[in-house]
């Protein structure tokens, strides 16, 4: 039994939170939930499963693949034999994004549903990468979404929400980049790439960040395509200007947007893409000023909500990246006196449990802890545990008699 | 595509939460965690997978057998022909309750806990049974555990913190059967019950209340047991008397318990039995005098959590039985209040938007809905979502201009 012990940890990638970082968490999502619950949207949950076919159903992209399949029940060693493909064993997937679920979420629920609909999901989602530093198997998504709205009413109400998360989670600094699908179809139109080729021409774009402005032009020109054009208008964008072969039209919606107040700085970034491909107009990312990667995006996708109902369904919706954030910010406790009480174990049990009862009917939280000889290390205990003050409980002791001090 | 429509709903036995549903299960769910963490009980998370080894390594009794089962990734054609079993082809699986769980997380991170460790749990958990009527293949389990105390102080505490959790529901008339498993061998070695037939002995009780007085005494006498006596010492006790073989040292830790006061009445029940196999002493059900089924229950389950450690552990825990706890209950809001706004069409998104931010910085919840014909459904729906209040926007209102009533 011992040699157990050896290796007893979670799965690959999958962590355990102990009390103070499960407390972290906690309160970053609480406000984060807050402040989208304020500003209109509704949470709903769905199962961690969804059918595999659903999943596998070409709405998630490459996180497809990442799907942590699970077994039908009830399988013989006859089913392995007639099987051809490992997946034709699995019946459900555990969910690699909350976008799938909520169009089935959508789909399934409709009749019950406003025909705008806000709603907030934060749960979390399973993707069998390979674990590296800050990526994990299993991790939380904040997600809110508009489905049912076509106007840029959808868009301003995501980004005001998220403007008041933000601020609530003291990232004050925190900005949205902010582009279109449709304007980066006009900049490819007008350096004459096909049609059929704009969609890869976009991944590359994509990459500016990683390769530069002069490895995008040189693996736009490698595929045969302008890229000094399309990098050109780009530039010209950015820096405000409206080149000719652009029209006034294609710029409209991403005028409209700079021009709302949502409470958030907006900046506008012709070259940014964001990976997905089902963008189908305005698109975000937010940004910190001390950060070198996004904390979350977002954008319009009409035509996806509506693939399983076979009803045309716009919607928009924003992704917080939560694991990101959650090191980033500092959340004051609620307030609430968190008495750590170490106890001498001559105390009796039923006195014990009549102070603690005492004091939580006075509104405090109680923690308890047994005395030991290192008081010091029982108090850091006691504090990691979310103490704020505590006393030291002896025998005979009321919980009116105790000295209940700061904990620093 | 549209034939897709037909079936779009979750897997089988698994739930959505719409708006309302989820509300009112996060409302159940805040008030049990903070009553809990008010007596010093602290939230830790695990993921919810384990290795399949673990969840199958005995812990769990025939919930083992209702587990899902994960697939290995990467697998080829080549893995099902070498396989012998369908489980050769899982490494992980989904947890079927939160004590294995709460074992290996003990083992895994013993080092960073206090040696007396209070833990909550809330947390869904995933079993394959044959859905029927108020059964789910995904639920929530909310665990409270002390591990690493074998003295009665835990017993009390647990009480305690679950007597003020049912009183905050508003349970008030809960109270909770109390046993002891050193008492019910006491009783069966009282009525020579072999010890290597007193486990199905008491699986013969715990069926009392199913097959009542005569239905047990008749099976246990099939099995060529006492029958009689052994129902006749639990009735001699059950009306407070205490037989003369059974020796008054089994009484004096259920008299402990009954003398002390957590604050919820304890009724002795001497043929509770609970049917996990792993208590090892005092035992607990939770009941309702207006229910026919229990609403959670627990007990002492010393040299479980040392399992995966290899270390003996002594622990305690109760679960509560949410699911069966969360349409009894009504927990009022917060008392935000939550303005529904109804939008003429006509009004402009930068107006309405500035509207909500206002409204929201104010101290409100906002929800917006489109105005139609049918004024009366759109309240509804609001209503739905949570609105306490609502008011029409029409294009030019300002956030002061609204006139703002309440929505009963």
């Amino acid at each position: 039994m011992a040699a157990m012990a050896q290796n007893v940890v979670p799965p690959r990638g999958m962590r355990d939170f102990l009390p103070a970082q499960k407390r972290q968490r906690e309160r970053v999502l609480q406000t984060i939930r807050e402040a989208f619950s304020d500003h209109g949207f509704s949470e709903i949950e769905t199962p961690v499963m969804e059918d595999a076919a659903r999943l596998h159903a070409g709405l998630g992209g490459d996180n497809e693949k990442l799907a942590f399949a699970v077994m039908r029940r009830g399988l013989g060693p006859d089913d392995l034999r007639t099987a051809e493909n490992p997946l034709d064993l699995a019946d459900l997937g555990l969910r690699f994004d909350l976008t799938v679920p909520l169009a089935r979420f959508i789909a399934t629920n409709r009749g019950s549903l406003p025909p705008v609909f806000r709603s907030i999901q934060i749960a979390p989602v399973w993707r069998a990468e390979r674990p590296q530093k800050g990526r994990y198997r299993q991790f939380i998504q904040c997600d809110i979404d508009i489905s049912g709205e076509a106007g840029i009413v959808a868009e301003l109400e995501l980004l005001t929400a998220t403007g008041d998360a933000l601020r609530r989670l003291g990232l004050t600094d925190a900005f949205i980049r902010v582009n279109d699908r449709r304007l980066l179809f006009a900049v490819l139109d007008a350096a004459s790439v096909p049609a059929e080729q704009q969609e890869r021409a976009l991944i590359t774009v994509d990459k500016l960040d990683k390769i530069g402005d002069d490895g995008v032009v040189a693996e736009l020109t490698e595929s045969g395509l302008d890229g000094e054009r399309v990098m050109g208008i780009i530039r010209a964008l950015a820096a405000g200007q409206v080149p000719d072969d652009i029209d006034e039209s294609a710029l409209a919606a991403i005028r409209d947007l700079l021009d709302a107040d949502c409470g958030v700085r907006l900046e506008f970034d012709p070259s940014l893409v964001r990976g997905m491909g089902y963008y189908t107009g305005a698109i975000f990312e937010i940004a910190h000023p001390e950060l070198s990667y996004s904390i979350g995006g977002g954008g319009r996708y009409d035509g996806m909500i509506g693939r399983f109902s076979g009803t045309d369904v716009p919607a928009a919706g924003i992704s917080f990246g939560f694991e990101r954030l959650v090191d980033l910010v500092d959340i004051a406790g609620d307030g609430t006196e968190t008495v750590g009480l170490v106890v001498d174990k001559k105390v009796p049990a039923q006195e014990l449990v009549a102070t603690k009862r005492s004091l939580v009917e006075s509104g405090r939280k109680v923690l308890v802890a047994n005395r030991a000889r290192n008081v010091q290390s029982v108090l850091e205990q006691l504090s990691a545990l979310g103490a704020t003050h505590f006393a030291f409980v002896r025998p005979g002791d009321s919980a009116d008699a105790l000295e209940i001090k700061p904990l620093d």
